[in-house]
């Protein structure tokens, strides 16, 4: 049983599920051009196709309870929105927020839309509206989501992406959203001091948006690395990846030292590559340099192979994992 | 104190909330047409007005698993959601869920769905896409909440209603989804036989959104009564307004009877009417013979009047509440 799983989260019961919905959904399309199950749906509105997406920050809001570390986690949900819908080419325009708590904590709600509003105002969204349920006996602590809707640019699915394409990463901001289940577990084990990596630990998810809508025209596509990490690079091409990723930050050796399988790790956390992008070789410096202006220094990481939907991973430590 | 706020649920401290948020996220605006504290938001994309909203169930999940009866609840967030934006003049096009459940529970998330996907075609929108979070230590239960995006057919934010329009109310198909803590908490006081009145305690909230967008060019506006119930008359306008209310479904005298105030009814439910529409003189007949066909009988609760902002309400029992 994987670590993960032993923290309460069973990911292929998890995408069973979502499968299972995906296809009911489908029943009500009539102008959905892309549908549940991708980066972000998307319908056509009059000729405009618009991107419309709902993502949360999971349990990492326990922990900005227990650290006092609060405004992060407004920042991560509006990060996972809009980095989300910026794969599929969308630009982000309004976003509306969702908090559902144990209590009415005007503190708590004050940092948390803090965080929403610093967030927005780095991806450029105007936030329209949302909604503060107060529910003692349905949450414990808070929990909250944002839900995105943005103007498609140039729809990216990730057809364009072809052999030889260059794959590269862009650096994460620490662990972001993702894992936070597993990562409650072996802090509350005392595997992981609190007390040492809570800054750590709560730094907030990047903002890829603006940077990804910025090369837009120059790249094949871009996958975001949220929940199951690099085993969804597959959702994105049917062809091969192979990368080499490089020596991920302490955090997330921290993290694998504590007793988490050296192939889960990439499973289950962005192990320092937040955003991957693939890039024909013509614009890879191009696309690097303008990357560069946008503060992000994109890393090589490999290539797309022609062999079918393998992803070939060589981790930090030279290991080779096929996810 | 209220029954309500003895329920856990302080409308004062959450209206508070409300306005301090509302304060915040104006900061983002600049292409918004309407901001967060009205039905919805609106957003003006390449000149096209976008409406967006978001609405979850509250705690009526809580006895949707006592009850075993789950569907509805998927039913409650469509409509919390389409009924909300088409009072501002919107017509509902796409929809997102987010489902934040105790642990994967593949029978629970089928329920909940199917309430989603009937309630989505009776409003005729798309569910796009949507998130299902598994979080056992942050959720009891399930909550669900959804987004909407809608097409502005006619902004509708009451400022067309004037003294003497007539005011005419939409029967409601029960409680629908406001003021369950305090329903919840007369079944745990045994008070209300959660036995004897779970599928009326349960019927799901009524979808009016087709229903008021067929007579939307001969309205002046519309109010959807959930949350604070008639008190919320005064978002619409700043006329004032005096209603007549009929004798109510009896699940609202068993609640009353159960000990609630009974000026507190009329603050926290919907009383039989769930939707309450404004209409010029003239146009009286007309409407209610174009909602009599979308199987809406419309009934007149009485008239808007030229005294400030004064909400006039005369109960079942004769009684003279000022909102």
């Amino acid at each position: 049983m994987s670590e993960y799983k032993k923290s309460g989260v069973d990911l292929d019961s998890v995408n069973h599920i979502h499968r299972t919905i995906a296809e009911m959904l489908s029943k009500t399309y009539k102008n959905t051009v892309v549908g549940a199950g991708h980066y972000a749906g998307v319908i056509d509105v009059d000729g405009t196709k618009i991107a419309l997406h709902v993502d949360g920050v999971g349990t990492k809001t326990l922990l900005a309870l227990k650290t006092g570390i609060i405004e992060p986690t407004g920042i991560d949900c509006v990060a996972m929105n809009v980095n989300d819908i910026a794969c599929i080419g969308a630009r982000p325009i309004a976003l509306l927020d969702y908090l559902a708590l144990e209590k009415e904590d005007k503190d708590i709600v004050t940092e948390i839309l803090k965080g929403i509003l610093k967030g927005s105002e780095a991806a450029h969204v105007e936030v329209v509206g949302g909604e503060t349920a107060i529910m003692p006996s349905v949450v414990n602590g808070f929990d909250v989501s944002c839900s995105v809707m943005g103007k498609v640019e140039r729809l990216m699915t990730g057809t364009e992406i072809s052999p030889g394409d260059l794959v590269m990463g862009l650096p994460s901001n620490g662990i972001h959203s993702n894992g936070f289940s597993l990562v409650r577990r072996l802090i509350d084990q005392g595997k992981i001091s609190l007390k040492d990596y809570a800054e750590e630990i709560m730094k907030p998810t990047a903002i890829y948006s603006d940077a990804i809508l910025e090369v837009l025209p120059k790249i094949h596509g871009a996958a975001h690395i949220t929940g199951g990490a690099f085993t969804k690079l597959h959702r994105v091409t049917k062809y091969g990846i192979e990368i080499k990723m490089p020596d991920p930050p302490e955090i997330f050796k921290v993290i694998e030292n504590s007793g988490v399988p050296h192939d889960e790790m990439y499973k289950v956390f962005n192990m320092g590559v937040g955003m991957v992008i693939f890039v024909s070789q013509e614009h890879g410096e191009d696309v690097k340099r303008e990357l560069a202006k946008k503060n992000f220094n994109a890393i090589e990481l490999g290539k797309v192979t022609s062999s079918h939907s393998e992803v070939r991973i060589t981790t930090y430590r030279s290991s080779v994992l096929h996810l």
